[in-house]
């Protein structure tokens, strides 16, 4: 059987089906012109969007196509976490050659959304070059969105995790078939992890600044610095096992959480229960003073060509 | 002055201003990791996405790229009317090779979202073959969604306007330059008009099933009978001016609402000062049942390849 809407059918057969109760009365899911949902009871909704592109955002001669789908999940729920959100609605739209595998890619995806508590409840199908894989998710929060923007001089600065695995494991499927002891690396650059947890944890520390590392340490940090209207200065670089500093410091990929929030404690607190984050530097008010070890870092990081 | 970021905001200056009072104390539009936005007070949130794809949903050579992002915008907007609801949220992910005139993209953007008062509240550019924009549409509704799922036996089905003048227009611009007297039929094909008021107006009626013509009323009347368990039967087909009895029943891109109701007199009040929609004809009970003027008609209608 073939044809667009016997394929959408079978795409949908491979999602998870809907948790016990995640329907609620009357809504609509997939199927229709929209999904129709019984809005959240939370102050306020979280809406981002990213597309995932074969060729550009995953090396199809590195990774796999279920990995693609997971990818395009995982980085739309990391933009939820680095709000201090939880994702609560996935679209998907794929625009791409029919000589893909569509039911690969729907598994990766499928797998992240059933990891990550994030059901698919409409999208689309269509006809284009190449393969360009569009996800939207819908979050909420109950208290104030993080945003990059609040960070105040002399606030600590707190990453959620060591840097540099992704590109790293980007450089270990580059090299040829991987050798033994590289699998942590490869997994992070193949099956990202969102920190949802993670985000909810700094939020609730009284994070006042937050961005996932996409781009890079210095690219997104500078993000930070710029849209608050400081500087920073870094007095550690948390470097994964097997990654360099220069991948850790602008590799991307990584999608740990960056943070500021004041020194108070609260912090460690509030991630009690989870790896602990670890603090590497602090705001200054000199939004001209980016330094590592005391050397500038160049925000520039990387970008797509336009 | 080139580069990811520094388009990324000069594509943003070309959008409307958010109207006063738009944007409410707190709120993140774009600029951050996602929009952060006061969750809207209605019971029911509506969620669409779809991608449009140049040289696959618009031929390049024959409308502009203006004429795609306006597309982009209303046929994600044309989502939300057939659920009877009120767009309030887009977000814009493009996907595309640097040679195509994102300006150009946005101005069209810019003039749709202006003109139904959609705001775009964040989105992502990135590199890909060919140009792909994904719009993803958040809406609300304060009743009951209308699905394509509640008609019933000897409900009335009505059409929000004459069919066939979109697929007229492409014919005419396929014709070479465009012969005068056509411009509506060539508008109608570049620049499709959600029908929102139209959507709110069946809503209110108490339609029990809409759909928007997207790809062709046999089809889309097809997925009504289908979701809904039901046949049909078609005494009228209103033809566009200009427009041919196939362009009417296959054309699609039409965008007008099909709707079914009970026959009580309340679609004619609720469309009170808008365009008379018009009776086509009558639900029956036998599902297999598919007539116009007597005649059976074929549900296929136009199908992406997979």
């Amino acid at each position: 059987v073939t044809g667009e809407f016997a394929t959408i059918r079978r795409l949908v057969d491979l999602l998870p089906p809907p948790r016990p109760g995640a329907v609620s009365p009357g809504e609509v899911w997939i199927g229709d012109d929209a999904a129709a949902l019984r809005t959240p009871q939370a102050p306020w909704l979280l809406l981002a969007a990213d597309a995932v592109v074969a060729g550009v955002h995953a090396d199809l001669a590195l990774t796999t196509l279920e990995d693609l789908g997971w990818k395009a999940i995982a980085v739309n729920l990391s933009d939820i976490a680095a709000m201090g959100g939880t994702p609560r609605y996935a679209l998907v739209t794929v625009a791409g050659d029919p000589a893909f595998d569509l039911d690969a890619l729907y598994r990766g995806i499928a797998a992240a959304v059933d990891a990550f508590g994030c059901p698919v409840v409409g999208g689309d199908l269509s006809n284009g070059p190449g393969l360009v894989v569009g996800v939207s998710v819908t979050g909420t929060t109950d208290t104030r969105p993080v945003r990059r923007s609040g960070a105040a001089p002399a606030d600590g600065i707190w990453v959620t995790g060591p840097l540099g695995a992704s590109a790293a494991g980007l450089r270990v499927l580059r090299a040829g078939p991987p050798a033994e002891g590289t699998d942590a690396l490869v997994a992070a650059h193949a099956r990202p992890v969102p920190r949802l947890r993670e985000g909810l944890a700094a939020a609730a520390a009284g994070a006042t600044a937050m961005i996932d590392v996409s781009d890079g340490l210095a690219a997104d940090l500078g993000h930070i610095a710029d849209a608050s209207g400081l500087g920073y200065e870094l007095h550690a670089l948390p470097v994964a096992d097997g990654a360099t500093v220069e991948e850790a410091l602008g590799g991307g990929e990584d999608y740990e959480l960056v943070f500021c929030a004041p020194d108070t404690g609260a912090v460690e607190v509030a991630f009690d229960g989870l790896a602990a984050p670890i603090r590497i530097g602090r705001c200054v008010p000199d939004r001209s003073r980016r330094l590592w070890d005391s050397q500038p870092i160049d925000s520039g990081g990387w970008q797509h060509r336009w």
